[in-house]
């Protein structure tokens, strides 16, 4: 279940102003977007936004930093039970229906707003910064479970990267809607190393090879 | 090597306007495309577009269908080598630097226009479409090889899903630039299950696995 964003240290007005950010991108996209229909879902005064934030630009970015800093409380390298982690943090991106349109919307903004990396480098150093501390946590998670002799040895920067695309090609598909079925065949892939290929004591037979 | 875009079957003209639709997504991008910005890049007159299509976003679902037909020129599921198809396929979509920015082009005008199925129905069918119709021929190559006795037995279809997520992953990070170390990741998972996973006579444990 789905608690709210997390905690990220932010000023009331600055948390104030990064939830009307999130609101008017969900309801008009990025394309869209105006200090003006930030300032319509904000609650306080407009002219609040200009004292903050230079242009809506400087304002994206910040809201980018918001991003990075909920995605970081989604996972903490030094959890005292890495394995419990990984799963709590798959869990958190797989999502389901039961999180409501909070969650979804949340999830469409990254991906609408990543893809303007394509045209704008200051997003993409972004971006970068994102995808890389998620898979480290992930890859010293799997590394401090392989250290405690319960996971496999394995090239654990390289499981990371796996599991991040599969976690990657669900929130896309969640998103834009493309192929639902791929949602379960990557959340199935991802419960399968999990449970299966990382575990000393799992089975990494897939159900249907019989050639073990 | 990168040959050129396959034949499509379209007349000349279409073929042009594809062409210079093309060019003129590379250059302005999706949110700045225009009827005549296409225009420019079209060495006929600019009445032609209209003639042909009623409207930039009719032109642009024609352009998506002509994206569908390119990447079904892409991989043919009757080939005679399954095996060998499945190579050249990946090798396709994995490219490297020496393919040009013709490729890089292309491949950066898909995810741009995939990220507008957030807004947009038709889009989304369309690529639906595209992604469904890839998955498909994936999993009747790899289950002809079954059959033939080269691949082991496994679940074709996960593993047609699992090479599209790295491969989709793969596209993603060349064309937004987040992550490069993501995209050699990418390329050694694809050819890990190609090589070691998938066919009988793979060794299908990690080098850093011990555990066999």
């Amino acid at each position: 279940m789905y608690d709210g964003p997390p905690d990220t240290g932010r000023s009331e007005t600055e948390q104030a102003i990064m939830d009307a950010t999130l609101r008017a991108l969900a309801t008009h996209g990025y394309a869209d977007l105006s200090i003006k229909n930030i300032g319509t879902e904000f609650d306080k005064s407009t002219s609040l936004l200009y004292y903050h934030y230079e242009s809506k630009d400087e304002l994206l970015l910040a809201f980018l930093d918001y991003i990075l800093d909920i995605f970081a409380a989604s996972i903490d390298p030094d959890a005292e039970d890495p394995d419990e982690e990984l799963r709590e943090f798959v869990s958190y991106i797989l999502t389901d229906e039961t999180d409501g349109p909070e969650v979804l919307a949340f999830q469409r903004t990254i991906i609408e707003l990543r893809a303007q990396t394509i045209h704008k480098e200051s997003y993409r150093a972004k971006f970068g910064d994102i995808e890389t501390r998620m898979i480290e946590t992930v890859k010293t998670l799997i590394e401090r479970e392989i250290e405690a002799g319960h996971y496999r040895e394995m090239d654990a920067e390289m499981m990371a990267e796996n599991l991040m695309a599969f976690l990657y090609r669900a929130l896309d598909v969640r998103v834009t809607g493309t192929r639902p079925e791929s949602i379960d065949a990557m959340r199935d892939s991802v419960f399968f190393l999990l449970d299966n290929v990382m575990p000393l004591s799992g089975d990494p037979a897939r159900p249907e090879d019989t050639s073990n």
